[in-house]
C-alpha cells in the first residue's frame, strides 16, 4: 500500500494557513471587509486582547494582507485596508460561512448576504473553473506540479 | 457614524472557526481527503505532537465531523473518516488552496487538481449561487437574517 505524503511536499493549504490560520485572523480581515478598519473598534467588536490584535495586523501588514494608513494627523491615528491579496480572501471567508451556514446554524442562517452585482440572496458555492459545478469531495485528483515534470516515477 | 457590530450577532464564520480554527485541523481534513486515515500515517506525515493530533481528532469527531470506526481487532485499531459534515469542508479547503496558489506561491502552484467530473485541471473559484459570478470583496451586502425579521428599527 503506498502511503500519501502530502505535508512534506509544497501545498497551498498549509502556505495559507500559515498567513491565516488563526481564528483570529480571519475575523480581523471579516470584520475590515465590513468597514471596520480601526484599530480601536476591531479591539472594542471582536473583544480580542490588544496585544493579540497589535500582533495580527502586524502580521498581516508584514505579509501585504493589509496596509496601514494614517488617517489623522494630532494626534496621528492609523487604519488598516485590505490590499489586493487581502480583498482575494472574501472567497476563504464566504467559504468558511457557507460550511457554518449548513452546519453550524441550527436555527436557521444567521446572516443573509447579497449579491450586488446581480441583486439577488446568494449562497457561495465552490466550483470548478471549467465546468462550473461545485466541486466535491472525493470527485478530484491532486498531484505535485513540478514534480511530475521533474521525476519520471517507474511505478 | 454608525459603528459595525458583527461579533455579538451570530456568525457563521465565526461558528465555523469555532471548529475548524485552527491550522493543524485543516491540514488533518485535508490528509483524511487524500485518503490517510489513520492516526499513526497522519501523524507521521505532518509531523504534530501526538497530544495535539488525538485532541483534534476527538474533537472533530465529537463535531460529527468524522468518524472513528475500527478496522482491526487484535490489537483493537481505528481509522477516522469524514462524515457528510467533514467531507463538505472540501469547499474550505478549495478555497484555501486557491488563495495560496495565487499569493503564496511564487515558484507557481505547487499541487495541479483534476476535476474527476469534467476530465479538466481545474482552479476553485467562490461563486454566487445565483448568477454564477465570482464574489468579489465589496460586492456583496452583508444583513442579520433573523434580527431584520424580529424588530424594525426606526432609523
Amino acid at each position: 500500500m503506498k502511503r500519501s505524503s502530502v505535508a512534506g511536499l509544497p501545498c497551498s493549504i498549509a502556505q495559507t494557513l500559515e498567513i491565516v490560520g488563526d481564528w483570529w485572523t480571519l475575523l480581523i480581515i471579516r470584520n475590515i471587509s465590513f468597514g471596520q478598519r480601526r484599530f480601536e473598534a476591531i479591539q472594542a467588536d471582536l473583544g480580542i486582547a490588544r496585544n493579540i490584535l497589535s500582533d495580527r495586523l502586524s502580521m498581516l501588514v508584514e505579509h501585504g494582507v493589509l496596509e496601514r494608513t494614517k488617517y489623522q494627523d494630532n494626534p496621528e491615528r492609523f487604519e488598516y485596508r485590505a490590499t489586493a491579496k487581502g480583498k482575494d480572501l472574501v472567497g476563504v471567508l464566504f467559504a468558511l460561512m457557507a460550511w457554518g451556514d449548513k452546519w453550524a446554524a441550527p436555527d436557521g442562517k444567521p446572516m443573509v448576504v447579497t449579491h450586488v452585482d446581480c441583486g439577488h440572496e446568494t449562497e457561495p458555492h465552490v466550483v470548478c473553473s471549467e465546468c462550473g459545478e461545485e466541486l466535491q469531495w472525493g470527485h478530484t485528483r491532486v498531484k505535485p506540479a513540478r514534480r511530475s515534470q521533474l521525476h519520471h516515477t517507474t511505478d
